[in-house]
């Protein structure tokens, strides 16, 4: 890495220059830096001449939050780019394609998607994606089962697993999602309406005993490359298509923290609906809009996983029918647990979601931030006893009755 | 991997001149080649004018099996002499020393424990050993509990499970414990007297799935780092000392699948004292010291185990109390499962243990192999519901009544 710098928008300019293929010689090219200056740069370089456009992704030496500074792997973008990689060579429609990758300046050049916007600004504005659930559903499918001992030779996944060991960025996860809000930890963040709420999670075994089981599993349970960050803030999605991006988190570990990650999301927005709908009948039509959306999502994930499962399963012992019925509920029940915690960080612990915190009114916000909390922490508790996907749709829907 | 070569024994006395300590320069050294020339060479050198001596163990680039060669990764021999080291660091009075390590010539150096018998060898004439379940009970609780995310710091935890990617040796594991015995494959080897509990084992829908979850777990849950092939054929022991070797399956794996090893091989055993018992009274002694010991290794193992638990656990979620509860009952599954497994391929699959193929009498072997299979069934059918050791003993003796 000795000849990594960050770039500057100039730079950036210089450096697609010298890319094949992708604009003519001596197209005037414009450069922008797009990025929150977080964790990573991003530069929007376009030819106003045609329209085309890329992204040029870096990954910054350090991560920014709250104000504090702490250094972080570069290695994180190959990483990324590998599982970018991966994933479209499964579902090249729902990722950006990757165009080229830099080891040394830790970049990645890959596809432009700014005619889509992120979904949870999507869902911000209460707008509905129906074609969503049959996208996300095969993305998961896919890219989980294909890279499993279900789907691919299990010598080259154990080979791939150890590429895929990503200690630094699974420690943020463990720490921040398994760990620090279930205990007073420094970094956790949290309304001070909502102690009460906040010292009984604390106080709370039961609870506690479920998170230390699904911990061990983020832990130990090495069953597919996952994306590892599956929020709605990584995925950019318009009517008629859906593109998943920053697998930086990407390693191998439990289906369900993937799976949970996506519902958790959506029942954060559907929580949040107490500051963004502007009347009673359309918040319930837009949140039952949202729990549709939960169950379709596990329903043609379901689907699509036992399809590949039936038609593409490399052996004989996992071919089984009672062991792949029993896989499924397993995996439904990891979600729940995982989709849980998800929500859980979110409101206790360092990183939050603007479904939530940019509720203007703050009794709004304070309604939904309990509601956030009623269900995850009821997604946990129930995990090992789900069976089916409405059983997590009427939790959600018993926390705003 | 280049400068590689078979030693032979003359060479063997060469090398070991250049190694710093051992020897006084000049000494006069004997070399004998005692492996059996499937896996490995090893050679002994002594020293007579002091009786000093030592082992050079050197792994072939091949296997040789039933008649049959094929090629196997030298680098086991990297993964042994690391797991020894490991082992050594956390229980050094139950491994044998490693002097050094070469892996050019894929090649340790280790201490002679010629004043120790195999195990195998042992339990087949019939010998007591009072202190092996509190020195294999240590065994696997140290090396298992600091080698796991119990007991080791996680992110060094991740980076050692990419160092013990073993997928080569792995895969027979796969094949010849998880798969073959359950179907009718070439590679299997057994009697044809027994041919109707054979296929009775191919038709099983029951055992099948259950079999199905523990390859699962075998494929996919990075718990600690393994030994890998735990029988009574990898432990050197006498009246006061046990020494575990051949660490070359090792990898991040259910720690199960030792505890399971172990035990499954005393059962072995015990189903072979139809052979080597003189009379009905005598093997029912020796018979319930067996069932004693399979119940005194679990009995060392927990306790040591939950000790270093409560003593030595690095985190704050794991130190829940009702998690290390319901930890200890899933190993305790576990370990019924895959001690089931293990005594299963002994008596179908391609490998077989002296304790039962060396009976002379064609009627007490045949009896020792149905016994065998109906504790190794029964264990796996039951792994899910065990509670306490004692049901494996149970079901043991009610194998034989």
């Amino acid at each position: 890495m000795s000849n990594y710098h960050a770039l500057t928008e100039a730079e950036a300019i210089e450096y697609t220059r010298q890319l094949p293929d992708l604009f003519a010689p001596g197209a005037e090219l414009k450069s922008r830096e797009i990025g929150d200056g977080n964790l990573n740069l991003v530069f929007h370089i376009s030819e106003p001449a045609t329209g085309k456009s890329i992204i040029l992704k870096q990954a910054l030496p350090y991560a920014k939050v709250v104000g504090e500074s702490w250094p972080l792997t570069l290695d994180r973008a190959r990483i990324e780019s590998e599982a970018l990689m991966i994933e479209e060579s499964l579902c090249p429609d729902l990722v950006p394609h990757v165009y080229a990758y830099d080891p040394e300046l830790a970049l990645t050049v890959m596809q432009d998607l700014s005619d889509h916007v992120i979904m949870r600004r999507g869902l911000m504005e209460r707008n509905r994606y129906p074609l969503f659930p049959g996208h996300i559903g095969r993305f998961m499918a896919h890219t989980l089962f294909f890279t499993s001992d279900l789907g691919m030779n299990q010598q080259e996944k154990k080979q791939r697993a150890g590429r895929f060991i990503n200690p630094e960025l699974c420690k943020i996860t463990e720490d921040l999602i398994f760990d620090h809000p279930y205990a007073n930890i420094d970094t956790n963040n949290f309304d001070e309406r909502i102690r009460d709420e906040v010292e009984r999670i604390w106080n709370d075994d039961e609870l506690h005993l479920e998170v230390a089981i699904l911990r061990h599993k983020f832990l130990t349970h090495a069953q597919a490359l996952l994306h590892g960050d599956l929020h709605t803030g990584s995925i950019f999605i318009k009517q008629d298509s859906t593109k998943v991006i920053d697998p930086e988190f990407a390693y191998y570990g439990p289906m369900g923290f993937d799976i949970g990650a996506v519902l958790a999301n959506l029942l954060l927005n559907f929580a949040g609906q107490e500051g963004w709908s502007p009347d009673a009948a359309s918040r319930a039509d837009y949140r039952s809009y949202l729990l549709q959306t939960v169950s379709d999502v596990w329903v043609f994930f379901e689907k699509e996983f036992r399809e590949l499962w039936d038609q593409h399963g490399v052996d004989r012992i996992s071919a089984n029918p009672c062991f792949q019925k029993l896989y499924m509920k397993q995996l439904l029940q990891d979600t729940f647990g995982f989709a849980g915690a998800k929500m859980v960080r979110r409101i206790i612990g360092l990183s939050h979601v603007a479904d939530i915190d940019k509720i203007q009114d703050e009794a709004a916000k304070e309604r939904a931030r309990r509601a956030a909390l009623a269900i995850g922490t009821a997604l946990i508790k129930f995990n090992r006893k789900a069976s089916s996907i409405e059983e997590m749709v009427e939790i959600a829907a018993k926390s705003v009755q």
